[in-house]
């Protein structure tokens, strides 16, 4: 099809498509003539997927070039490529590390030496969760950490639904753009489920009250 | 204390202390001088609220406008005001709708009945559970559907977490920052864990396999 069609199939427009293509997200169409490239299903559905990433993950294009790159890489092990993905989706924080980071860094080993994780303090999540332990911290929420080991057991419920679902979809290809979508889109779905149910246990507990 | 110290003290620098002043963020000083201006613990604090919202929690300026807005009225009721704060913090989506939105919408629906949650479909965090719903579909991965009661349980798990911990906290004013937090900088926290508990499922799963 060309790049008209593409874009109304999508809803997205040509000039977006173009910078896509420019920023490496979207393999350029083939030349059909000096001026006229075709696109195919495989366009289509590699624009749908950028778009929900960037829709409704909140990605930057940056790092979904990052993640594109490892789904288009056939030489990674399904393990290796797991890493990569749920490892380049945590956000990264420039700004200078909180007062609290090295007592957070600590929390964080105990938690993982608890639950028996096989992961490691220092890697991208783990460091993310410093972070966030740290700046809760700092605004006078230290006691929220008492929630840590629900929310750590809770995590592991979702993480074996995850990797449950991607078991299901044995076709490599499939597998690693299953784990992009239920790893971004399953923040925002999770997201929004925990909204959901805060709405609910606070009707329970203060509605009445009204 | 004057803007230097308070700069200093929080790790914002002046400029982007005035320019919070001006975007409504932060309370101006009390003048003690036709240019200058005294800053006391109350502009630490909120500094620090302000920088975990936007760093860790990723929020925009309009959207922390939004949330202070909501701590510094003292007229809604407790549960007016989680209502408030956890509608406000759900992403909003400008793009068109995705195809399947109708159909996604009855997935909510049906969730919400069937786990008897006392929420109502076309509340915010319903809206933004099926956009991503329905993003999800259109990439082909409407299976993973099949995660969602999984992700409902921890969901609640996660929420009276949340809620218990915002019980302990009765003074009304450190409730609504201990619900801000918890909703921001909680969504940072389970995100972060849900790829450790990742990690670790994948390698027991994947691991022997390189």
């Amino acid at each position: 099809m060309r790049i008209g069609e593409l874009s109304r199939r999508t809803g997205v427009s040509v000039p977006t498509i173009k910078f896509y293509v420019r920023e490496g997200l979207l393999p350029a169409g083939e030349l059909t003539s000096p001026n006229q490239a075709s696109y195919g299903e495989a366009h289509v559905q590699r624009l749908r997927l950028i778009r929900a990433l960037l829709d409704v993950g909140g990605l930057s294009v940056a790092a979904i070039r990052e993640v594109i790159v490892a789904v288009d890489d056939p030489e990674q092990s399904v393990h290796e490529l797991l890493g990569t993905v749920a490892g380049g989706l945590v956000p990264r924080y420039d700004r200078e590390p909180h007062a609290g980071i090295e007592e957070a860094r600590k929390q964080v080993a105990a938690l993982i030496a608890a639950r028996g994780w096989r992961t490691y303090p220092g890697s991208p999540a783990a460091e993310a969760l410093a972070v966030a332990l740290a700046a809760v911290d700092e605004v006078g929420h230290g006691s929220f950490i008492e929630v840590l080991d629900s929310y750590a057991e809770a995590a592991e419920r979702v993480a074996k639904a995850d990797l449950e679902y991607v078991a299901r979809n044995v076709a490599r290809e499939g597998l690693v753009e299953s784990v992009v979508v239920g790893t971004v889109l399953g923040d925002a779905i999770f997201s929004a489920l925990r909204r959901m149910a805060q709405t609910d246990t606070s009707d329970r507990m203060y509605g009445q009250a009204r």
